[in-house]
């Protein structure tokens, strides 16, 4: 195994630290993770169960039948027991484990013979399966079925799952391949490929990992595998449109188009990130888990590609990706509008996976602040206080006589509530890693973490109301003195601060996103962090047309917003002054405890809205007071407008 | 007849002093107008011969051979012939009258025994006359066939084009009516309506009239008759898209939509103006039309609600109307994007026509502002300075990135360059009127008119480099002695002002946007007018979202643009201080001598592109000079960006 040079340590010297040795609790993650664990997954379950898509792998569905299943369903069931396996692993819950150890035997009981396992193409279109790897989501169900099994192996030792799943994945990789009589196929929607390295590094069956390099690597080859097998279907090739993703016209690829799925070239030739958000957020967290296992810097370059591409020209300030509807996804640079953002919730948390393992690779801040900008707005805004709404799409704006936006209980395509539950059931993952000779944190929270560094059990303890406040007091439980880096991530939007350790300030230096402090620490020391977390204003470079003359609103790691329910109507008519001061509270009983800022600003008389079409006097300006709430946090009130990029004067 | 109370005069005592009375000189539209005559007429004739327009006529096509007869083609060679009739009235040219002349022979030559005359459903495809009212334009053809042969006979005082005509109108009030066997039709496209009255007018054939009333008053009765065609075609009925003008969702009316040819409603109950825009003025010009021949005060006030919504609701800046490409027109109020703006020249030009017709029926100085405003801008941008080059599309703005526009030599569809040179020759129609005590002033410019008030002949004299200066000195030649009221055009964009009187300053006072002046005028009595006219900015009412925090430049008349060829690119980071002082200047050099407004303004610092994605730091701006040009004579240099509404700061 090579080891990576970009990277200051060997990649797999540095694990995030398991999600049974995290735990967060206090008003932030603490909360969301018991409203996820009380609300979101009964919520869910009964959603699965009343659509029919938890009996569907009873196999009694009949032609003639109302119901059948539908191809997307098994990946929705999937991400459910995911979510609740990793609640699990947390919580001890007898009756949610029964529930969760009944849903994975149905499921188990409807694997064939040969080791398939689908319900849609096991009694619906038997006849059909793996001839649309286009359209038809197949692997795309097998993967999350695999991550479910690895989430529900770790989260009770049982490996029936797990071992139906590995029968899956050793078919599977029988059925696609370079050999002789193998398909030269991969999906149409990426997601086995990551599923299947999660799947080698539980098993260390190194098949895994070749058959998720071969799904990557075979992706663009020509022939075009799509192609192919449409004419096996005895389909017409496809007529394509233009796609133009710069120049002249920005729109996104015509439908049709290779680049939905990003097989218009292979991976490892790709500069832009392009089509379907989710999808591309999938391929490049499955490449960079194949880099972290091989160490392929060739692959990884790739990544840093798409991810420049990706986070500094197509991405929006919430961290949300996919700037049309027509394909779910990207268009071209520094096209963000909006209004009609599409910004589904699974490619915000596709984008911290994408994230994560970027920073597995190479610990930087600029990967560890996109995790979190992503993470605390643009996915969280996908589930409702409640914790039984989600957003599909997610836009920055709402305007004035725009149809309302409200949260949803369910969707006919149901990916995003699962997928924004299970991340917040994960984040312990996300919020620490550990090495060799090291312990990081990347993700602030209150909580405790056990790390094992150097072969030594260390304990973290965050006592801090991040995001709300910028201080953060850790006591470390370090045995008797152990010699180790503890490396603290230094957030990208903080300007200043200071590190205390047991009450002696300490100088220190930024480097790539990371305050470094190596000592021989001793049990019970306090390591406090402050982070200067005054309101600030954002702005967006030039090139994104949609916030040209736009400011908007930030502390710390949230994206502020404005909403009608708080300034009335007329947002776009507001402008905030340069120059105004931004006030900033902790507002304890509004949204569940947020912050809010607050200030003056100016709002066009409404009246001129009365007044003629055109005029030549000036445009009168009325002085108004703004609240400002976090993005995430939007829409749990009355439907209105609402705005993130606000005009500034 | 009935005398219409809001006018204040009877309707039929003011009516347009005629062409041939009316001489433009000077740099604005006596330029214009030797432009038209002496390259776009040539050319535009070159183009009709070469596509085979002209020649189509000899109806020598036949199954087999290459370029059929388009449907539209007729009404292109009939513009043309009415734009080159009125050259003629006013200047004799027997070169270009026997190519007239011969022309015309050439289109009566078509005409079949029973009156009919279309060249596609001669030859192409004779067994679908009157088959497809909803899409074949064959009264839109007979219509602009009826006024080329109204304007050649005024020019020539020869009666074959409209003898050929008038049989051709006898024809169609056979085949259409409420009579039995008669077709209830009318056609997709508006245009006959108003052709019909210009022959009653001429020819004081009562059926005429009556036959533009049917038309104008079958429109949107039940059952829709372009569904009843269609079954009668064979074909299904359409399926209607949902049409949403205004509320949640702001877009054009679905295809296939009723909308788009104004019958979803008959026109009486219309309170809105929908759908393809040259249609709509077309249709409201024939309203108007025979309200004013009829006095019919429901018409009328149907004219005036939707005179309202175009003009205060959905009109651009310019004068431009169509917001959206699809319907090439209207959307819902206050939806008046800039870079997709479709204002097609055609509906700009048509604009004018229902202007001058509403103000004939009340002398109200709104009707000819908006005829002022859609004429120097909307309309005339559609011609190239070189006179042989031309817009379709009229967007206000063009963006960095965007495809050039530039205007072009012809079009597939090609009405829309005939239409721009036929109102510049008939421009004298619009601008003075008379009545039975009154003589009437509606456009200023360089020139002579010969008036008849009470019969007497009357000439007004204008001297004025109008519209780049507002001062108008106006010489009166009226015999001994004639008292009558003097009725002077007060430009609604006009702030104080002077009228002096043989060396007098005289107090005046402006009513419904005219000054009116009663006395016994003297031989050589001169009238001085000041129109104060500094570079003014103009606002939209804030329901215009795209011109919110933004500034139009205008200077009388003229609305004015930024051009990258002045300004360098990057035009949409252009602030301009509210506060800026603006400096006028004419240029003579410049484009053929143009007002230019100059002044300093800031620009974001153009290093910001290359930075991040998002960032604190606040948006530097650079001072810059800035200078803009009138709208009308974009797109004349190298092609580039563009912009009306400029950000204000």
């Amino acid at each position: 195994m090579t080891i990576l040079s970009t990277s200051s340590q060997p990649q797999s010297a540095r694990t995030p630290v398991p999600l049974s040795r995290v735990k967060f609790s206090g008003k932030f993650w603490g909360r969301f993770q018991d409203l996820v664990r009380t609300a979101t997954i009964p919520a869910t379950y009964q959603r699965l169960k009343e659509t029919g898509r938890i009996d569907a792998f009873r196999l009694e569905w009949e032609e003639g039948m109302p119901n059948p299943p539908h191809i997307f369903w098994d990946s929705d069931v999937a991400k459910w027991v995911e979510t609740a396996a990793y609640a699990l692993v947390t919580h001890s819950d007898p009756d949610l484990r029964s529930i969760v150890d009944e849903t994975v035997s149905l499921i188990c009981s409807a694997q064939q013979p040969d080791g398939y396992l689908n319900t849609h193409f096991t009694v619906v279109e038997p006849e059909k399966r793996w001839t649309n790897m286009r359209d038809n989501h197949e692997l795309y169900c097998a993967g999350h079925l695999i991550e479910a099994a690895v989430a529900h192996y770790l989260a009770t030792d049982e490996s029936n799952f797990v071992a139906a799943m590995r029968r899956y994945a050793d078919y599977i990789d029988t059925v696609f391949g370079l050999e002789d009589g193998q398909k030269r196929g991969y999906c149409g929607h990426e997601e086995i490929e990551l599923a299947l390295v999660k799947l080698y590094r539980l098993t260390a069956e190194r098949r895994y990992l070749d058959l998720a390099k071969y799904f990557i690597d075979q992706r663009g080859q020509m022939p075009d595998y799509f192609e192919v097998e449409a004419r096996l279907r005895g389909e017409a090739p496809r007529s394509l449109g233009v796609d133009i993703l710069s120049g002249d016209e920005c729109r996104p690829p015509a439908p049709g188009s290779p680049m939905i799925h990003q097989n218009h070239l292979p991976v490892r030739e790709q500069d832009e990130i392009v089509g379907h958000a989710v999808r591309a957020m999938y391929l490049c967290s499955g490449m960079a888990d194949v880099v972290a296992e091989t160490g392929d810097e060739e692959l990884f370059e790739a990544c840093k590609r798409l991810w420049e591409d990706a986070t500094e020209r197509k991405m929006y300030v919430t961290g949300g990706l996919g700037s049309h509807r027509a394909d779910e996804g990207f268009t071209c640079a520094y096209d963000l509008p909006n209004e009609t953002a599409y910004c589904e919730t699974c490619a915000a948390v596709a984008l911290v996976f994408f994230a994560h393992r970027m920073l597995r690779l190479d610990l930087d801040g600029k990967y560890a602040d996109v995790m979190e900008r992503a993470l605390y707005n643009g996915a969280l805004g996908g589930l409702a206080l409640d914790g039984v709404h989600f957003f599909y799409e997610n836009p920055l704006a709402v305007a004035k006589g725009a149809k309302p936006r409200q949260r949803q209980d369910w969707f006919g395509c149901a990916c995003c509530p699962n997928n924004i539950s299970r991340i917040i059931m994960d984040l312990g993952e996300y919020a620490y890693s550990e090495g060799a000779n090291e312990a990081i944190i990347n993700l602030y929270a209150e909580g405790e973490a056990l790390l094992t560094v150097g072969g030594q059990a260390i304990t973290l303890r965050q006592e801090t109301e991040y995001p709300w406040s910028g201080e953060v007091k850790i006591t470390m439980s370090a045995g008797h003195g152990a010699n180790f880096i503890l490396r603290l991530r230094w957030p990208g939007w903080c300007d200043g601060g200071s590190v205390v350790v047991n009450g002696e300030d300490m100088p220190f230096e930024v480097q790539k996103g990371y305050v470094s402090i190596e000592r021989t620490w001793q049990d019970e020391d306090v390591i406090e962090l402050s982070f200067p977390m005054p309101a600030r204003r954002v702005y967006a470079n030039p090139r994104v047309k949609a916030d040209v003359g736009r400011v908007a609103l930030a502390c710390g790691p949230i994206i502020y917003c404005l909403e009608e329910a708080d300034n009335g109507p007329d947002l776009d008519a507001i402008y905030l002054p340069r120059d105004q001061p931004l006030h900033l509270a902790l507002e304890d009983a509004l949204l569940g405890g947020v912050g809010v800022i607050t200030g003056k600003a100016f709002q066009i008389d409404p009246a001129l809205a009365n007044g003629p079409l055109y005029r030549s006097e000036e445009v009168t300006l009325q002085r108004m007071p703004f609240v400002a709430v976090p993005y995430f946090a939007w829409a749990n009130r009355k439907p209105g407008e609402m705005l993130v990029w606000i005009r500034e004067i």
